[in-house]
């Protein structure tokens, strides 16, 4: 296994859901050695729904790809002790320990870091004060829920796809990145934490909903499917496709208008209102009028013409579909794409997987694997970072201690 | 500079908008020395908004914190000449280029490569086939406008947050930071490509959406604020305000039970359906006999009581607000949290602006700096990175080739 771009670096997970896991995955797909510790029979996420025809949770197959399982009896000392063990073994690619769990007792920085005093621990928290929050908390308590769905809608819109808990996967692989470039350059472990709350908020500052609110003390109103602060929107095609357009550099904007056939109204318009649509703030200010003639140009075209004409302008557009048109229509979301293959997932069958977006030139494609089957591993992680013999292994599997697939 | 997590790290930024511009910018909180150029002038994000009462884009700022600023006539030879020698300037710690310009002509791999062969370049594109692809056209590819929503509501609802262009600055920095350590390993740079529309299809696949539509051939129903496969949805309090209330572990459950005082109904209403909400599915195919009884809870009794009730039982759930509640009432989005700081931003004011939201306790808290004044850096740059000596930055100034602050 020298053939990956992450090849040698061993990371423990202990974890539930998704930030933890989905960070852990994704360097498991750029070929670290991933092992993930459960409780036996599964920790709390090991069912969560989609679940396939046999009973196996497609959430958990899909967010543990290419990890080693290995099932401990977390609740006895002598699981805990195994398990620590496993995190703190020796090894200078080794000692990497990424949990989403309580960072207390026997699972406390400072208790591991007794054991291997150079360990890296990336510790995901909900709040900074190590409060419970998750995904759908977070959010609500973000902002996002009240600016986003339909302009004269006053409920809150509740996100489907777990921003947060993706982005906070994402920072947690940076973080046990950055921590090992510093220990192989200083020779020092750490602990590093992350809040998800903080992943949330960070992003909502670093998109400018913080200083809009500080400085301008204003709060973007809900605009619907409107794009803020240029031109964007949805639109439907006279055979009741929706597809979006959207321009917001200038080439975007006059190619658009050339493909749309508008050019000459736009003009119009823009001497009417005296302004110029060469400036995005203006296009968004005035985008009623605007969205009335694009409307009507693709309204009175069916989505073959539509497309074909944005197309042939190189506009920057794209048609609404949903998961079942993705997967049916979409070449980008085939085996067309190397990043898609089929998977021979145990307990689901053979299924469309996504290995790495990142794709380096260094290795080339290379095959994204499956989620293991809970417990393959254990054996063969306890002969290999614990030395143990197969009569001691033997033992720990007759006394519960340790549970195979 | 020795002092943060990437401190030696060097990474050259041609970017614009959001997807490459937060990559860097994640690098850069934590220490490296990145270096964003641009024409002079700025580039198409540069007067993007929110803008500030002085006509600073508070979204270019935000976006760009803690970076070098050099302004270059890219549309000349001798200013693309510039940035390729920066680019590829000699040094352990450098050659590492990220980007989302179409990655050819004097940006292509290979010409940059001809003058350092380890180059690593990180080149963000829309489609893995180069087209043309933001946020919201990919948006509209993958699925989610069609889940997300009101469950009556047929048209799509776009989402506010850029989730996608966020994860894929995201997967840029851990790219460069997993080419670096292969480069420090192995001596070999390269081409890392990354496509928006890949990490937006990888991330539904990991979430189940693609096996759901491929093995059960099933299309999630638009299911409003509920939480799919679990117990959780919004609830309005008697005084109008709005919570989510979420339980998915077992002690989530049992907890918001408890707190709600419902576990008596709750236990009647499983006798009468036969069931075992133990089970989370239950919990969810049920749940709109279970809204209910929470609901009735819930809406007779004020924020305060609620609160201190789903507190009291260690309850996960979480109050609805706006960006300016986050700002004026959550002290998770304040100076109370370390990783918010009142930064003074040149063209903005004291904002309170978001550091990174991992902290590694070797380096402790560190200064949130702010964006760089656009061209502040060019002559340092040039000095530094390509030795010129002064007289030789002047005329380059003079002939307009490149532009100071």
């Amino acid at each position: 296994m020298t053939d990956q771009m992450l090849s040698g670096l061993r990371v423990v997970e202990g974890s539930a859901f998704v930030a933890a896991p989905s960070g852990g995955m994704h360097l498991a797909l750029l070929g670290a050695d991933v092992i993930r510790f459960d409780p036996i029979g599964g920790s709390i996420d090991f069912t969560r729904w989609p679940i396939a025809p046999s009973g196996t949770s497609i959430y958990w197959t899909a967010l543990n790809k290419g990890k080693r399982s290995i099932q401990l009896d977390v609740r006895s000392d002598e699981g805990r002790e195994l398990a620590q063990c496993i995190i703190t073994a020796p090894g200078s690619d080794r000692g990497i320990f990424l949990t989403n769990f309580p960072a207390r007792g026997w699972l406390s920085y400072d208790e591991l870091a007794a054991k291997r005093a150079d360990l890296i621990m990336v510790a995901i928290t909900g709040s900074p004060d190590g409060a419970t929050a998750v995904d759908y908390t977070v959010n609500a308590a973000v902002g996002y829920p009240l600016v986003t769905g339909p302009a004269a809608h006053t409920d809150p819109v509740n996100h489907v796809l777990p921003a947060w808990d993706v982005i906070c996967g994402q920072q947690a692989a940076l973080g046990i990145l950055a921590a090992e470039r510093y220990r192989n350059l200083h020779g020092a472990g750490q602990l590093v934490t992350l809040a998800l709350s903080d992943v949330a908020m960070s992003t909502a500052a670093n998109l400018g909903h913080v200083a809009e609110a500080e400085i301008l003390g204003e709060q973007r109103p809900r605009l619907g499917n409107d794009l803020y602060g240029a031109f964007g929107r949805d639109f439907v095609t006279s055979d009741g496709e929706r597809v979006i357009i959207i321009a917001i550099s200038p080439k975007q904007w006059t190619s658009m208008l050339a493909a749309t056939d508008t050019t000459e109204q736009v003009d119009a318009l823009a001497a009417e209102l005296s302004v110029d649509f060469g400036d995005e703030g203006e296009r968004f200010e005035h985008r009623g009028r605007l969205f009335a003639l694009i409307e009507s140009w693709v309204g009175s075209h069916d989505l073959a013409t539509v497309g074909a004409a944005l197309e042939s302008h190189r506009c920057c557009w794209g048609q609404y579909r949903d998961f079942l048109g993705m997967v049916s229509n979409d070449p980008r979301c085939s085996v067309a794409n190397p990043m898609f293959q089929q998977v021979d997932q145990p307990g689901v069958g053979s299924v469309l997987s996504a290995g790495s977006p990142l794709r380096f030139a260094a290795t080339g494609d290379v095959a994204v694997p499956p989620a293991p089957v809970l417990g393959a591993h254990t054996d063969e992680v306890l002969t290999e970072l614990l030395g143990l013999s197969t009569s001691e292994i033997a033992d720990l599997h007759d006394r519960g201690v340790v549970a195979g697939a």
